[in-house]
């Protein structure tokens, strides 16, 4: 019986998720490199195995270690942090790691500290702002491919990208233009230094832009995430729809207030973690959606969190479904970030009652 | 040495909160029952004890299971979910359990399926919308009162309320305002009952009103827990000075960005959370502090998240403080909701190197 808020995981949805973005890349002739961050399990690694995946991303060394027995080519797609350079080289010992650079600090501190060969890709912000150098920094980037390239531990794989930017979007047409600017800034970088070092990838490819476009010409891989699940807020950008979400936070229902058409559930921000939509309902926390032992159902009209404490969701519910509740009763809710909530909830129910556990940085 | 975004704790400045709570309470004669759920340590645990604190409370059963060998009166601040009811009579066997009811249809479940005895709140609605009854719901207030007095398996307690409306407040007058007519509203509601229950108790006390007011007359303990650490939102809210913020999460400097004034840092909302404050500057989701062995400094000016993804922060800082940085460095950032930094982190790490654990659920 499920007692506190645990997270329901429909096995069906998630393997036609990973499925259908493996058809798509098979039949664009793109490398997929799934991002791991958003379900960090080694049992839902396995689906991505059956659909012929081979090679991962990662968003830590920690989670790099915790995938390492599984799979031996694994990118962190996180700037390196040169006070992890002891796992870097434990890693780098037994499998095929690629690590991120955009500073001849981090290169000169990775010539001096690495025991073991890893390849290097150089970050670039394709609009994002967040870590990364500008594609037009052109002077730097040549000094750092060349610092690269001669050295001796590390092998130059090429320029990697995360157009995160389409999470502001909110359609399809939207989505398709912020990828054509940030797709075709990528590939000018590549070809602008394909003669000097033949063998570069350009690495790229968000959630959004993953599901929804179809041009990725002078691409050579790709590293969506969150398709695996997908979330309310895919959703709203246009990525999915509510019925390809996979997991849910079942709730129970400790308290019954029908004078304000609310519900109070077990369930709250150390759950389901603090993001929000903002729609012309107010701030949206999470959404209730039907679950039998067959899976996820449709979403339930005019049910939605309204605000989380620490442990509790205040649900806005309508009459009729409040007609049909009592405490006791499990609410389930789909959420608002899902890679937020897997990694709050540390572990998976699927929604035929097989546990599926996850990674634990503790 | 710090490897990874870690929960750094001044331990001083943490004994002095408590301590100043602990003496505070002792003055207004207001038994202090602080809510554990902010540190979720059985070692902070102790610095309560050793300031004379008896009793406690927490936001979880898991987390009575947790605190049930140090403590041995634990109030569980959540409205009872019956899924746990085996948890529940486990407890109540060893510990005195203190209960939060809001509905008839509670209490028939706990008469029918308590299997020792427990001590029982009405909880009531202050004016945050959360959980409990609107104080002028009197006639279910009776109803419930009489139904549990009548139980053999309850004890009648009293009243708990939690005004955490004090957390849209801005200044000290402004909670004092708050605080004022949610007080009242308990007050009244224990005096109207005490004729006929004459032993109950009247159980308050978020952390703004706990720390900045004075007038308590007619409440008989308080249950403040943030104070324990405070952090950015307390000081937004008019509750502490930053220089009484005991907690900042160490992050390895992973970029530098001087030509948009930016640092990337390793720590995200996987660390922090997703709480932000609204300001004049745009949402910030923490402040960099100073820190040395001897603990927690002053705040560095101009030096703040501006945003936050799952393991990525970014820091808008001065140039002056850019000038003084370089990859590897730690920066540490106060956080804006200690709570939910905490319960991300799961352990703390002192600032003369102490390794303090925490209650995992998993």
């Amino acid at each position: 019986m499920i007692r506190v808020p645990s997270l329901i995981l429909d096995e069906a949805r998630c393997r036609a998720n990973i499925r259908a973005m493996a058809e798509k890349s098979r039949a664009l002739r793109l490398k997929l490199r799934p991002h791991f961050k958003t379900h960090q399990s080694l049992d839902i690694g396995r689906w991505f195995a059956d659909e012929g995946v081979e090679c991962i991303t990662v968003s830590s060394v920690g989670m790099a270690k915790y995938f390492a027995p599984a799979w031996n080519d694994i990118t962190i797609a996180f700037p390196v942090n040169l006070r992890e350079i002891e796992d870097i080289n434990s890693l780098a010992e037994v499998i095929s790691i690629n690590l991120l650079v955009e500073s001849t600090e981090t290169i000169n501190f990775l010539n001096s500290n690495l025991s073991h060969h890893v390849n290097v890709f150089i970050k670039i912000n394709l609009g994002n702002n967040r870590a990364g150098l500008k594609p037009d920094n052109h002077e730097y980037i040549s000094k750092l491919a060349n610092d690269i390239h001669k050295s001796e531990k590390m092998n130059f794989l090429g320029f990697l990208g995360h157009a995160g930017q389409t999470y502001g979007c909110r359609s399809a047409t939207e989505i398709r233009n912020t990828h054509r600017i940030a797709r075709t800034q990528l590939v000018e970088l590549k070809e602008k230094y394909k003669d000097s070092y033949p063998n570069i990838q350009a690495s790229y490819g968000d959630t959004p832009s993953s599901s929804v476009c179809d041009d990725f010409e002078g691409i050579d891989e790709i590293r969506p995430g969150n398709f695996v699940f997908y979330d309310l807020m895919q959703s709203q950008i246009g990525s999915c729809t509510p019925g390809q979400i996979a997991v849910a936070l079942a709730c129970p229902v400790v308290a019954i207030h029908p004078e304000d058409n609310e519900i109070i559930l077990y369930g709250g921000g150390i759950h389901l973690s603090k993001d929000r939509l903002t729609t012309v309902k107010g701030d949206v926390f999470g959404q209730a959606v039907k679950c039998g032992t067959n899976g996820l159902g449709s979403i339930i009209d005019d049910c939605y969190l309204i605000s989380l404490s620490q442990e509790h969701g205040v649900l806005r519910a309508s009459p009729e479904f409040i007609r049909t509740c009592k405490v006791g009763d499990l609410v389930h809710i789909l959420p608002v970030h899902s890679c937020m909530t897997a990694n709050l909830m540390k572990s998976y129910r699927t929604t035929n009652g097989k546990t599926i556990s996850m990674f634990t940085p503790y």
